[in-house]
């Protein structure tokens, strides 16, 4: 559905889903600001003009604008109607108290602990324990409970296109232990080599050191990890974040999926696929995983943490039949006991729907603070870009070149300025397995937009914004 | 109170609790029995006579007997009251159906799941969830939620007279997770043996191999383990069970336990206290933790399982400042995630209370089994010996020796005739670390009575004796 407002003195098209006409009004909204087709100082049509022109409720109308003046991105003038608003980006003025200690953390990956919903989550657990058979309650199987795996199989196999039976299932305590279980397995067999993405997560690349492996960081660019470069770096196995690389936000080519699943039963290897937020890509172009490609060299990784909480410690592992003795033994090996009730009260939330309701819930929660951070970047950092898969819970913030410093340094005032009012995230070069990767690219910072509560949101933006201009008047 | 039932035609003296007068009432009529002094074919006075003479309700009498006579202790014949059994035993013929198939699993230290207050926990957990702030449902801090550590430094120091403060508690997935991070944290600093009780878990065994550290067995007896065999073992720590050697029974005595904290502080070597069942004393007699003869070098371990259920998959540490750091680091290596949520909910139990209800109403099932199961044995194995403390979740069973082979050979008989009507659980020789631990002993089987639901205790007791004479027919 789409409306012209001629009639209203504004010539702008919006395309509106028509099922859902208020959430896509306030994107399109957003999206025609940030592109400028709405210039600041433009007047909107009053509310009761544009819901009779878009057969949308009034009320409807005006909760989008108050949402949007909310966020900073128009302003309501008292007796005159809602406009774009005016104020120009102040560069090296942002309007944040200097005195304030925000205290918030917007490292990459970080989930919206504020969207659990709890009482389903309580509920699920009553159910779980209200069915559970006395044999279900004991020391548990070091492979997690047979309902789960069962459930995760149907839920993997329909949301990620996964190739899998109930029984190739491995539930553990969140991805990382799944990691080390893998990396232990895999060194048991006599590996001593791990490919790992030159960025992603130091504490991914410490599992794998001590789990015997020796990390070798291999390139990535824009699409995704740069394949060939497998080839020269004699690895046993290579970790990947083929449906987001993480942190950069690539999503692995068609082609060079390909050329990874060749490349493993070439050599032998493991693929270690860490699908941490696969299902939370907004743009609908959503790929299935890589495992299907070669699901008998393949790992495939999952977490619970994002859609529901970390609080629940519950991660899965799709583990090919080849790793699996060698996975189940470390388990047993780490002695680290299997809780059986966080267990069965997941897999009473995923068949009886609950699970895939958190997933769509906590999609449309990330996509929206997306949209919203987009938008003030755009308004309030004039030659900032927000760059990275349309999706999940981060996002790469490239900033101006200046010629005071190569992007490691930039970075690294950013962040000194960031802890200084006391919020917590980091540069590209943070990420950087080695310190050849970390060169020769501009400033970029990564911002996790999931972490923070939903009514601290805007203030958090507001922070990244500050901690860039006082960077910029530090440099 | 006391009791003289000479009016009743019976010459028999009962020592009642004024407090719990039925409970002790059927204690101390199985005890009578199983001693002689209620000889088989005695009449019992009738109830409405008992319940007289003591003060009881006649109901209440009732309800004794009928449970002693489901448990096969008494019998009640038509129209002429209840005797003491007569049936006498029958070597050699168990009375169960040979072709059941029991499928109950009595290995030692496995809980009575059915005994978990499902409701009481599911009404902790929407408690717990209610009350958390936002930023307990993130990723958590690897020694565990604030809240727990704070209610397990309360517990253990007023229940097991730990010396602890809530920043020395590390919450783990279990004691076996315990047991694996400090064998790591060990071997990162160089550490190489550790001494293990020479009867234990295997799986203990396993761990601590795999976490880099040769288990080196030291030999036990009826005081615990021998401290002075440690002395000349050269090892860098030791893995213990001082308040009810697993599985053989034993309380480390008084004087063992000051040689244990002497010999530790001269060698500079750890103590891992492996507390698995020290709230389950029944005597009355319980002493406190070794760890606060030695709280610089004791790393004590406790557990959730056996109060509550091993389906919670938690456990602690009470961990040294001289270890902390190491033990942390590991657990950070490990990749797995706290789940803070059970965690929280445990802490919610503790505080109201219903975690020392929990204890102890476990207490006293698990010593009304250990009373049936003793009863029954001395009714129904003549020669055969109930022994090991009056504690935990199981006891020893030693077997009359027989001139067919040594005590490892009669303990694999009954072993394989358990297997054959579906029974798990083992000789003593199948906890021994060493082949050299087995010899030179009574045959003597460890007798697990804590994991059968309630209403099939008596078939699992039933199960025991028939897989002792099948094994005594094919001898």
């Amino acid at each position: 559905m789409a409306s012209d407002w001629a009639d209203s003195g504004l010539d702008l098209h919006l395309e509106l889903d028509p099922g859902r006409k208020t959430a896509s009004l306030e994107r399109a909204l957003r999206a025609a600001i940030v592109d400028g087709r709405l210039a600041p100082g433009t007047r909107l049509p009053p509310s009761r003009a544009l819901a009779s022109d878009l057969g949308i409720a009034r009320n409807s109308i005006a909760e989008v604008y108050a949402r949007l003046v909310g966020e900073g991105v128009l302003e309501a003038r008292v007796g005159s109607g809602t406009w774009v608003r005016e104020l120009p980006p102040q560069p090296g003025g942002a309007r944040v108290d200097r005195s304030t200690r925000f205290d918030l953390d917007l490292r990459g990956g970080l989930p919206d602990a504020s969207g659990f919903a709890r009482s389903a989550w309580v509920r699920a657990v009553g159910r779980a324990l209200a069915e559970a058979p006395v044999d279900a309650l004991g020391y548990g199987a070091p492979e997690g409970v047979a309902p789960l795996r069962e459930a995760l199989a149907g839920f993997l196999a329909r949301a990620r296109g996964v190739l899998v039976a109930a029984d190739d299932v491995v539930v553990t305590h969140g991805f990382g232990e799944l990691l080390g279980l893998v990396g232990r397995a895999i060194a048991a067999r006599g590996g001593r080599r791990v490919a790992v993405e030159a960025y992603g997560h130091a504490s991914h690349r410490d599992v794998l050191a001590a789990a015997g492996l020796e990390p070798v960081p291999i390139p990535v660019d824009r699409d995704g990890i740069i394949v060939e470069r497998l080839a020269e770096a004699s690895v046993d196995a290579v970790l990947v974040t083929p449906a987001h690389q993480f942190p950069t936000g690539a999503a692995l080519s068609a082609s060079r999926r390909s050329a990874l699943a060749a490349w493993a039963a070439d050599r032998g290897a493991v693929v270690i696929e860490d699908d941490y937020d696969g299902e939370f890509r907004f743009d609908g172009r959503a790929i299935g995983a890589f495992q299907a490609l070669a699901p008998e060299r393949t790992v495939y990784g999952g977490t619970a943490s994002k859609a529901l909480s970390p609080a629940l410690g519950i991660g899965w592992g799709v583990v090919p039949s080849g790793l699996r003795d060698g996975v189940l033994d470390q388990r047993r090996l780490s002695g680290a006991a299997s809780d059986a009730l966080s267990q069965l009260a997941l897999a009473a939330l995923i068949a009886d729907g609950g699970y895939d309701r958190a997933v769509r819930g906590a999609r449309l929660r990330y996509r929206a603070r997306r949209e919203r951070l987009e938008a003030r970047i755009a308004l309030e950092l004039p030659g900032a870009r927000v760059t990275g898969l349309d999706a999940g819970l981060h996002c790469l913030l490239e900033l101006p070149v200046h010629d005071t410093g190569g992007a490691a340094n930039i970075e690294a005032a950013v962040e000194r300025a960031a802890t200084a009012i006391g919020l917590r995230y980091g540069g590209l070069a943070s990420y950087a397995a080695d310190a050849a990767t970390a060169a020769s690219r501009p400033p970029t910072m990564v911002v996790g937009y999931g972490a923070p509560p939903e009514h601290r949101f805007d203030q958090a933006i507001a922070a990244v914004i500050a901690s860039i201009n006082d960077a910029r008047d530090e440099l």
